[in-house]
């Protein structure tokens, strides 16, 4: 029965879907040779012959040069051979993701095989515009990824609020103090065209769905799904990545769990009801229960003001008791979620990640015994790895995520 | 170039993908003809003509008529012509679905196109096994289908509890009493070999899922994504569907919401913990609240016990004022689950359904004014309308989907 996909049209699809298959391949299991990707793939080994060649032709992937040995060392060492181990390169081609925060910006610049090529951050003052910040700071980074001979293929921002993921519009970000703001659309106008491909995708994100993909991709949820990510910041926030997919919701506003009522039902949020989470797990919340409250209402950078308690709670008992209050609000809430979406793995980001040592073992208790079946769950908590790029990184991720799914072509 | 799979495992693995590829199309879009099934799928018309004949031969797929008029009046009228129309028959072709509840157990065997032909209910009493009951079930149900020439292809099973989805034991079901069941294994037991296929699936999913997906394929969800299906029995239940596939988590045990910490933090729960959600929204919780507590603890029928209640709601005023305190309750629980799913449709089912002119009203105002973004958002609350058959008619559904994602042939 001849049932194969023909015409034009579904021929160049087929090709696409099938040097993403290829791609995969070698990203999830590194250097390979044409016939292994063959018998991985379901490819004729014609088929991947020719695939690999083009994504050797535009440095997408790579032989290792000859005076490297061969992966198979009985294996025939002429170029371009089966038994020649093929690996992902693609130094060329670049993602920027950037992430806007109350009081920094941030940018990571990943390439195809998912090396980190350029980071950067910088702190805001309370006067300043992120937005503008953001924008000066992704043309600098374009600059010089451009002077390093990188190709952009797509930009990537993620922002603390609830982002409409299709049209690029910022729905609302309280502590940005943004409503309605069409930030795709303000970037495109803010970077050149200059370095950047006609039509390149550009991408906004809630950070934590950013941070999520991040940490499910080269972080702690590695190979794990579902992946709950949690950040404490200045809010809360949690994204969830099921078999490398981010899970965002009808809107776009899952995981907004700062303003579920697991917080004091008697005190007032930012957002003008009671009983958010983020009263009692908020960055503001944490520094108030341990008596380091913001004299202006401001926080500063999260982690290093968590670095700071950390600090005194080596020191003082009463600030590591303190803590124990605001590791039970963070339990019982990842007991509720985990209850909800039962990941395979809890990853805590942002602020929690200097306090490990006094929140890690409560939510770690909790989840394994006062959730329903913690014992016979496949859930464990890890801190972020990822540190404080993982948002941008993230944001980074989810354009390359379109190589790897075909939607995205490398080759002409 | 050619990228065309080949190899034998390839083609065959191909030819199942393209089959299973024109069957979702006969399935979502009713009746098509060969052209625009070629033109919908990407396929070749050969391969389109080759895929229909083989469907149609094995009634899987069949032509009206010829006294029915075809759907385009302007095609050819001879059999087997591109123009002709075709769509989903497999009237012969059904799966089975059980629900074993704590008061009932429940049947229903859907047929390839989505069509019913069988439902079956019993009421259990306290003293009678819900095991040997919904075998004897399933033997009565599989011996009327097999005098009906029907070709069973899978048996599904829902349970009030925590589910291995994978190998199909019940990890715990603590309204039934059973920890740690091999559920599916006693069931292959059970069930006689004749009428049904060697290897047959037998699939176990926890009732709320299964409900879920039948709300997603047929009910109040159809078209819509996530569907967040949420039920009102003894316990509380919760299943998430994305895009057609049921959220099952990392354990299988996703949307075991009854037990998160949104209910009275001073009431004992069945599972020994105190603060659960069933303890203000569970049945038992509903009916104390409104002053109708079952003497024995047992509170039969859910829906039959709420119609109760809603009768005496309609003529006592004190009911209905202790009904809206079950509707608070449940409205933040609502509010939580959106805030973390961001489903784009909730559905209410079980007693909540006879109870909705009472509880629907706070609920959905709690979902647009309370939760953040609530007006932004694509969510509505509905009412579950596949009645007392949703969880049973879900279970035969996760059979049929073998069918169309290629992993269950149904033609040789």
């Amino acid at each position: 029965m001849a049932s194969t996909p023909s015409g034009p049209a579904a021929t160049d699809q087929l090709r696409r879907l099938n040097t993403a298959l290829v791609l995969r391949r070698l990203r999830s299991s590194g250097p390979a040779s044409r016939a292994e990707l063959a018998q991985a793939t379901g490819l004729a080994k014609a088929t991947v012959g020719t695939i690999v060649a083009e994504l050797v032709r535009h440095r997408v992937a790579r032989e290792p040069a000859a005076s490297e040995p061969p992966a198979d060392a009985g294996a025939e060492r002429r170029i371009g051979r089966p038994g020649r181990p093929v690996e992902l390169d693609g130094a060329h081609l670049v993602a920027l993701g950037l992430e806007v925060n109350v009081d920094y910006v941030a940018a990571t610049a990943v390439d195809l095989a998912g090396r980190t090529v350029l980071t950067a951050r910088e702190t805001l003052a309370s006067s300043q515009s992120p937005l503008l910040r953001v924008s000066r700071l992704a043309r600098r980074c374009l600059a010089r990824l451009l002077d390093d001979g990188r190709d952009v293929i797509g930009v990537g921002v993620a922002v603390p609020g609830l982002v409409d993921h299709d049209d690029g519009h910022v729905v609302t970000a309280p502590n940005l103090g943004w409503t309605d703001l069409p930030l795709r659309a303000a970037l495109l106008d803010a970077l050149p065209a200059e370095g950047l491909p006609a039509g390149y995708p550009l991408r906004v994100d809630n950070d934590a769905n950013a941070a999520a993909i991040a940490e499910a991709t080269w972080g702690a949820g590695r190979g794990r799904s579902p992946v709950l990510y949690l950040t404490g910041t200045v809010g809360l926030g949690a994204g969830l990545v099921v078999d490398g997919v981010a899970q965002r919701g009808a809107s776009g506003f899952a995981g907004e769990v700062g303003h579920i009522a697991l917080g004091d039902p008697d005190r007032r949020c930012a957002c003008g009801r009671t009983g958010c989470w983020e009263t009692t797990v908020g960055l503001s919340a944490m520094l108030r229960t341990v008596g380091m409250p913001a004299d202006d209402g401001r926080t500063g950078d999260p982690v290093q003001a968590a670095a700071a308690v950390a600090e005194r709670a080596r020191r003082e008992p009463a600030v590591a008791t303190a803590l124990g209050e605001v590791a039970r609000s963070l339990a019982a809430g990842v007991a509720t979620l985990v209850g909800i979406l039962d990941p395979e793995v809890v990853v805590l980001g942002g602020y929690f990640v200097p306090l490990g040592p006094w929140l890690l073992p409560g939510v770690r208790h909790t989840v394994s015994h006062d959730v329903l079946a913690g014992s016979s769950r496949r859930c464990t908590v890890d801190l972020s790895t990822l540190g404080l790029h993982a948002a941008s990184a993230g944001a980074a991720a989810d354009v390359l995520a379109d190589v790897f799914d075909g939607t995205l072509p490398v080759t002409p």
